[in-house]
């Protein structure tokens, strides 16, 4: 059945033929709904998103207070035209890796570094010039000032999707004097602007609440410039980069370890490759899996890595440490929070560090209940990774199925099943982790680790039992207040029956029912 | 703020450093849940339907019946560690290629083709052999021939993911005579077996129904053979390769286009690198974009091509052909689904096929009714896309929207609102399409289309009418049946008052009784 093209030509020969390497530009092109870009509504909030976490990344690094600038123009309203614009005062980039950083998908500096960063692996930002680049045909606009003293370098860039490269459309010196450092990016997109929950203006609010040590101003489309003020001088503390902790590896990361490591021995390999493994856990590892702590690497076998691997698993090691994570804190989520969202009770909390698959990470949760807040709505979840909002794909969250398990009625709010509680609150939570486990490359939701999810409950559970003793005491208080009511209406009453019984003279009677009426209206701490 | 970390050295500077390109192999490490491999159960499954569907698409290009071995070998329950076999008649794979059509992502013959296939985009495979090499450090084995005087050539293969090219562990020829051509391939990797509705059997008895002509044995870990026979020895429609349709083209990717070109002139260029432009057309387009059908292709600039993008957009464009097209068709879904589904009412439709964004597709639906299927449980969807069961993420699936969006009552259903209907179903829909629009790189829901949908809706709409006739007359026949039972039960008495009226004799009212009797026993299409 297996007819030949050419005389000696097998159809295999002829496949052959058509292999050839795709570009990591060209699948990402066809793919681009992997990265946040399934839509005009969509592709311009995912713009907005990369580029400012790249800018709060970027001042992150020189720990330096975050002053961003994110604007829209409006193009060409009839074909969906907008040109993104964000600008930071982070350190800059300089001029050699420009082009790379803006214009190659996969070429970054936190892919392999095990730390809490917004960013991770070289795609985001590229690929919004990428879709710039298909939807409008237009070369994206940088700029960038490394120092004081330092030139501007202005770039024009285009992606090479066929190899994944960046072209050079133009490379200039240019006055930039308004800024000693920082980076400016302008983006033409085919995008949709929209105000509501999965607006822009939503997500930079959000921005606003888990970063409060950020300003930003934002310029919408119509030219109306909102300000978001900094209500914090105070820093994030800056993530400590780890080494993986011997749980989460796996046996064929463990043996490409081996060969690459600079160290010579299995127990120089241990200590040095790893956190948390001291030379006593060396000790019982090797004895485990029956190979000497003075092998060497290079000459570990695949039984003998095996052997290792299973002997990691049963050997008790203390968890990672956690100086890798930087929390917003329970005193700072509050004050962003107060800032954004007019309430009349705030609580927040923040829970100790723990680990999933080796991998460190940490939960807060802050609420704002009632207040401006509508009383006749769902509550309002936000959901923050590494300080970063995510707006879509709530359903398919962690935060939300942790959210949806919380039995809210025993903090007094009414809730249907498998369904927000029906209250006038936001509820805030927050990941932070060196590696957040995303379902997806546009990092929209949280994957379902049991230890996460866990995590979540408890800490919505925290705010909780605070919501519910300000929620009981309220409740007091009303009913307090209405009995007060009652018995205030009977004081004259009482006044003039005093007189008959005890015979007291009308001076007398009205000073009681003066008194009287003090007490009662009188706040309740003094009652007592 | 900004301090200097030496003399000359700004933060720009120390960062630049860290900057590198990171390969697509460590990013699919890092984010294997992007293609499918998020657990042992999935990662297993995943395995086996990419070596499926390759040997299914190897099959396909030489137009041969595919004949398909599937097996699990169980190496280690405790640890749980399998080896994938997968072995087809297809038309192998030339030596040189073998070691990157296997160990290096992104590498493949489909990706440009705009033609129906399985496979696309060169990832699937090389994706198994890493997940494999990752969670046991074991090279994967391929033994490939490309015809009946050739060798068989034997690889091991393993990745070196910081390249992402393929690293040869061991080469050799060796005897493979039980076959002409074909691949082998198996990998070891760490996964876990079980069977049920997400089960491997579930994945190879679907793939049986909508691909009758394949013939596949799978062998579980416990060594059960199971054997799925070819029903029809009529091959697959081969589907046509064709050209991109103007509606399709974003405004960047047209630019790049007129770049990339050989053709000379606009006009040129229009007629040779797209389907359905006519002279006509291009006319018509020049004319509305002010732009001359006579225009070198390289000198045309931002403005003209956004001119010209524009023209398109308002031109009346055949739409594109449909002989890329492969459907499974009425006939062979028919037979698919009696094959595997014991039921006693069956019935199939493909739609003629139409178009979204420029791109053909077709939807088919099948139902199986009754039987030996369950009434008391909820309908079972089977979802299909180019011949491939999609077990997973079926709530986010296009298919599945439109299934619940079916009024299934008008069918003689019951269905609580927003639930599959309550009936002992199968709905099978199958979409086949050039570029299938999945939500994911792990090819396992369809993106919400609205175009698709609609479709999807008429296709079960068809069968569902179909049904529904069924079921009524089933029905009325039950009902007639009940009556003629009532009136044969009276049939002696009926006799007995003729006798009395018309003074007849016994032998005339036994007659009589008997006729009666023959007349309502006889099946209902001869008692009109």
């Amino acid at each position: 059945m297996v007819t030949k093209s050419s005389k000696n030509e097998t159809h295999a020969d002829r496949l052959a033929k058509e292999q050839k390497t795709i570009s990591v530009s060209q699948f990402f092109e066809r793919n681009r709904h992997l990265l946040g870009f399934d839509n005009p509504l969509k592709a311009l909030s995912t713009t907005i998103k990369e580029l400012v976490d790249n800018a709060l990344d970027a001042c992150q690094e020189i720990t330096i207070l975050p002053e961003i600038l994110v604007q829209i123009q409006e193009k060409d309203k009839k074909n969906g035209r907008y040109v993104i614009i964000v600008e930071d005062n982070g350190p800059g980039i300089v001029k050699e890796q420009i082009p790379k950083v803006f214009a190659k998908l996969l070429y970054g500096s936190k892919f392999s570094k095990m730390q809490q960063s917004r960013g991770q692996q070289g795609i985001g930002v590229s690929a919004s010039v990428l879709y710039g680049q298909l939807t409008t045909g237009k070369s994206s606009k940088i700029t960038s000032k490394i120092g004081k003293d330092k030139p501007a370098h202005f770039y024009e860039l285009h992606i090479d999707i066929n190899h994944n490269e960046p072209e050079i459309v133009q490379d200039k010196i240019i006055e930039w004097s308004i800024k000693d450092h920082g980076t400016r990016v302008e983006i033409e997109l085919e995008g949709k602007y929209q105000r509501g929950r999965l607006s822009v203006e939503e997500y930079v609010r959000q921005t606003a609440i888990s970063n409060p040590h950020a300003q930003i101003t934002f310029i919408a489309p119509d030219n109306e410039v909102t300000k978001y003020k900094r209500v914090t001088e105070q820093l994030p503390k800056e993530p400590k980069e780890i080494k993986p902790h011997p749980y989460g590896v796996e046996l064929g990361v463990l043996i490409r370890m081996f060969k690459a490591t600079q160290a010579k021995t299995l127990q120089h390999f241990f200590t040095t490759e790893f956190s948390r493994v001291s030379p006593q856990v060396v000790k019982e590892i090797c004895k485990k899996s029956g190979v000497s702590p003075t092998t060497k690497t290079q000459s570990i076998n695949h039984q003998e890595a095996s052997n290792i691997f299973d002997a990691i698993k049963t050997t008790k090691i203390m968890a990672p440490p956690t100086n890798c994570l930087s929390p917003i804190t329970e005193e700072i989520l509050l004050k962003g929070l107060k800032k954004e969202v007019t309430a009349e009770f705030y609580t927040s909390t923040t829970r100790p560090p723990t680990v999933y698959r080796g991998m460190p990470f940490q939960i807060e949760c802050g609420f704002a209940y009632g207040g401006d807040l509508r009383a006749d709505e769902l509550a309002k979840l936000m959901r923050f990774a590494n300080r970063v909002p995510l707006q879509y794909m709530q359903s398919a969250c962690a935060i939300s199925k942790a959210t949806l398990q919380t039995a809210w009625k025993n903090y007094g709010l009414s809730q249907s099943k498998g369904a927000l509680p029906s209250a006038p609150i936001v509820i805030a939570v927050h990941i932070a982790s060196v590696w957040v486990p995303f379902t997806s490359e546009s990092k929209e939701a949280i994957a379902h680790y049991p230890e996460i999810v866990k995590e979540i409950k408890l800490a919505i559970q925290e705010c909780g039992r605070k919501l519910g003793v300000y929620l009981r005491r309220k409740k007091r208080d009303a009913e307090t207040e209405r009995k007060k009511s009652y018995i205030i209406k009977y004081i004259p009453h009482v006044g003039e029956a005093l007189q008959e019984i005890l015979e007291i003279t009308d001076t007398q009677k009205e000073k009681v029912q003066k008194l009287l009426k003090a007490k009662f209206e009188a706040p309740p701490e003094e009652q007592k």
